[in-house]
């Protein structure tokens, strides 16, 4: 993790600004005791409970009043923290020429994730998934010169992605409301380059989501389809989230599956032979687990055999192979970017038809291709360049459709030659357990959800697209861009999913849609509505925003809802506390029941209870 | 017009936030000379060449930096006094099932302009023009009792209409940023009623265009395809602006074509005959105007006869006829609404097919059609009801293809019963020239441009959608809405069409992008440097947005720019009158080059044009 900003101090509530006050019957507030039937997360169940979302269709959602309160606020510390990166807002539109994507290849990348509409006249267009080409086509007609450079822009804008299956809401829609920008630079290092920029928005996010009050790691990460070199992922550390990261806590380490390393483990490609090379007849068996279970061993049991090939000529030459065969234990996966590093070259799976053409019984792999197709790479991973299970033996393919081997025995099946020439070293995910790269520790697997995604672009968009601009040396060279997504309605939910309890949400005070609900008792009576008119005055005099629950309702009623929506501080005005010259004052974080406050102490005891919390 | 509130006075600058501080190179402004090829308004020129645009498609723009801080401003304004209305703000999505729009046959009215997408499921959404339909499904499954209503909602959202031809960039595009509210009641009148909300965000928009500076018009208008039963349209009064409205201005009222009433106008049909009817030979003359050039008689001249019917069963048995004959003068236009007024029911055009079965010969009917047709209502505009011009007489149509009559006079023509039954009365557009409807003088035309359309809908949409609230006497009814729509990114245009010279924009200051731009002359000149930071931390910390143009750029081109862009006020740093302890102020709106201030005076000199403007 690069290191982070020291974490300041921030006032929830404006000292400039005058609160809002609102009264429950002027607010869409629809609670509700019916969960939806497909919420399997708390912050579905409850955003939708408390009235908050309103579904319209798979993954697209209404936001009600109180949802938009929390998402403006939200935006606004999104905003305040980006302009103070230097970052200057702008906003882009949703339809995008269809062409554009085209350019970029992200039309393919994408797929089926771009929402494509067809206008009157017969133009294509897509509804922006996110929007590096539309700004690099902008730049094109906008820069000229490095000295025009460096230039961050961003935009708070909705999203569309037709995902196959949306699920939990606001965790993943089809339409969502996002933070996307974008840095343009004429070099990588120094002042002024891409490193630069990528850093102060790095601090940037971490300022953004500790304002918001969320446990999260900023986990490095592969690019993905985005492309690009180098990205960092933030995450909110929740159960319900739908990725998982492996971390090193006392080491201050945390990666997304697909980045992280492993520490230094052994490897023994010279162990004896266990038992006779044994060929086993597998048909029609599912996978690696379904050749297991037949023959009585498990998958660790097992060394599994993907084949790659170089994606392209200039990796050919540079790999110096036709083929890459890795080879990893049966219980591990592959990954993909760990074999491009050792390998030398980027890969990429196999064509199946060409592979089989060259010798490969795909599903039937066994490690003896390295010798037996010629051009082959052979890359061991450690755990798989050992001298396997003492019982049967590796168990991996015969090299023939429907067949397995036991006893499978590097150092006999194996030449000294292709021995010599394998190389071993990571080429798998990490797990939970295995040793952490950074202290003699394991890594631990927790679950997380992504809310910010930051990447070290380089030249992949301008180069393709043609953003170039003069240098000092009076050169045209691809424009070096960085980009940096944050999903806000993401951030709203995973805000729920971090903080609630049986009863409802838990809001942190930063972006509480209101700060304290008044539940009036009873809104006809002309004392408690002149004492509630008076409280409420006076903390929004105070900066706080004040929601009233001025409904004709039983107070248990209210009192559930006032959980429900989670509010940081519930005040009760009734008659019998009044008389008293009090009101009750209840943290929505506290148990029981509240507890007295006078009248004239209540704006301090809510700023106190507000900053306590903030 | 509604009487408005009285216009207070606003402060433009934040007394209570810190302005902004930003420099030209970290915002992107890519003014140019290049005007593009369709622009043919003034806004759409500016805009473009001081960098506030650019387009991305037909009707498709990108909002750069600058006038994304003008459209927040905007929308700030219009966020300020919506909250002040009692409206609450909440956000739904762009992608609305096609089906909601089928269920208020606004899938029909709009046609080609609603934007459909289709998912990877095969099912179809409409990218949202307005939001009436997904409002009122919201609504049903969270209102049902008068108890919650009144309500009012509003969002600030983009909207989709694909139009044929989008012209004028922000003017008329096809993705455009909108506010629309929406209101629900139980009843019209009264206490929570339609209209007494109705009044209150017909204040509430007169508040907002008064503070966004704008010479504009509340204009009495029909509804439109939206529906309902009245309604203001907001016209910003400008010569570029697409719509026409009809102007009293000695007695304020302002209505748009459709909707102006005419003022007192006599008729007399007992007029004496000019000549014998004369039957002519018109073959192939297409419309009014090829009749009356081949008569040698000018439009005035002829009897325009239009054939409606009523609109359904119920219209049919209020008006108590089969046909509605409206007459009116060739150079008038017939117009619907006042002919369902004066009928008595809703009509529509003739079925052409059944008009002719009936016996009108379409395209040749003369008012003699009302005896000769059975069921036919009889009705003339004043300017028709005339003895008709002494040289030709009226010229109509004959009842036969191809063939028209001069001579036609009323009280020789039609019987004495006909006459009788015909009603007289206002049945056509208003034109410039006719008697004003409030006072002794004439109506006059005058361009607009449409910003804001406030509607009172009544049931349309809860009737047809069934949402429906419990009433005090347990009786299930639909909801009575009023809608409210406000166009941003065309106010932000209409802005610069008002306010501009030959140099560029001349902002209003509550909607300048930044309200002062500090021309640094020689900005590698620290002590220059230092003192244009001294001024705008000055600037700033009084609430002023200040921009420094920082580029290495010759002073022309700086000054042209700062013309272009057209900030409230221009500070140029340079050495000579800095070593005189001044910098030059001059305002955008005075000609000349400016007067020194001394840098003491910096402060209130800017305070003091700004509040001069504001």
């Amino acid at each position: 993790m690069t290191e982070t900003t020291t974490s300041e101090q921030f006032s929830v509530v404006s000292t400039t600004r005058r609160g809002a006050i609102a009264r429950w019957r002027q607010v869409l507030i629809p609670t509700t005791r019916d969960t939806p039937a497909d919420a399997t997360t708390a912050s579905h169940t409850l955003l939708v409970r408390a009235g908050f979302i309103r579904q319209v269709g798979a993954g697209v959602y209404n936001y009600l009043p109180l949802a938009h309160r929390s998402i403006a606020k939200i935006t606004a510390i999104i905003r305040e923290e980006m302009d103070r990166a230097g970052a200057a807002e702008m906003f882009m539109p949703v339809l995008t020429p269809v062409e554009l994507f085209a350019a970029s290849k992200r039309d393919q990348d994408y797929g089926d994730l771009l929402f494509r509409v067809e206008d009157r006249h017969g133009r294509v267009s897509a509804l922006g998934p996110t929007h590096e080409e539309l700004i690099t086509d902008l730049l094109k007609n906008c820069i000229s010169s490095y000295k025009q450079l460096p230039l961050t822009l961003y935009q708070i804008q909705t999203k569309f992605r037709d995902e196959f299956r949306p699920r939990s809401a606001l965790l993943r829609g089809r339409e969502f409301l996002m933070k996307d920008a974008y840095s343009f630079h004429t070099a990588i290092e120094g002042e002024g380059g891409l490193k630069q920029t990528y850093d102060v928005i790095y601090d940037a996010y971490t300022r953004i989501f500790q304002r918001l009050g969320l446990d999260f790691s900023a986990v490095e990460a592969e690019s993905g389809p985005i492309g690009g070199s180098a990205s960092h992922e933030f995450m909110v550390n929740a159960d319900s989230g739908e990725d998982t990261i492996l971390v090193d806590r006392a080491a201050g380490y945390a990666a997304n599956v697909e980045k992280c390393e492993i520490g230094e483990r052994s490897h023994d490609l010279t162990g004896a032979p266990t038992d006779d090379l044994e060929k086993v007849h597998t048909p029609n068996l599912p996978g690696i687990d379904g050749v297991a279970e037949h023959l009585g061993v498990s998958a660790a049991d097992m060394l599994k055999c993907v084949v790659f090939e170089p994606k392209d000529d200039a990796a050919r030459e540079a790999i110096g192979h036709d083929w890459v065969l890795a080879v990893v234990r049966g219980d591990h996966e592959a990954n993909e970017g760990k074999v491009r590093d050792l390998a030398g070259g980027a890969v990429v799976l196999g064509d199946e038809k060409r592979a089989r053409a060259a010798g490969f019984a795909i599903g039937y792999v066994s490690p003896c291709t390295a010798e037996s197709v010629s051009g082959t790479l052979l890359l061991i991973d450690p755990d798989a360049a050992q001298p396997g299970p003492a019982s049967s033996g590796w168990v991996t393919g015969a090299d023939e459709p429907d067949h397995h081997v036991k006893h499978f025995t590097w150092s006999r099946e194996l030449g000294d030659t292709a021995r010599g020439n394998a190389r071993v070293g990571d080429i798998r995910n990490a797990v939970a357990g295995d040793p952490s790269p950074r202290s003699d520790g394991t890594l631990d697997t927790q679950r997380g959800i992504e809310v910010g995604h930051i990447f070290k672009l380089g030249t992949k968009y301008s180069a393709a697209m043609g953003l170039v601009a003069m240098d000092k040396d009076q050169k045209r060279e691809p424009v070096i861009m960085g980009c940096y997504g944050l999903g806000v309605s993401r951030t709203l939910a995973a805000c729920v999913e971090m903080s609630h309890d049986d009863s409802g949400i838990v809001w942190t005070p930063a972006i509480a849609p209101y700060h304290v609900e008044i539940v009036l008792m009873k809104p006809d009576d002309a004392e408690q509505a002149e004492a509630c008119d008076r409280i409420a005055g006076r903390l929004a005099d105070a900066g706080v925003d004040v929601l009233i629950d001025d409904r004709p309702e039983r107070p248990g009623v209210k009192f559930n809802d006032a959980d429900l929506i989670g509010l940081p501080v519930r005040l009760t005005i009734g008659g019998r506390s009044l008389a008293d010259g009090n009101v009750e004052f209840k943290r929505r974080s506290d148990e029981g029941k509240g507890e007295p406050v006078a009248l004239d102490g209540v704006v301090d005891a809510v700023l106190a209870a507000l900053a306590d919390k903030g």
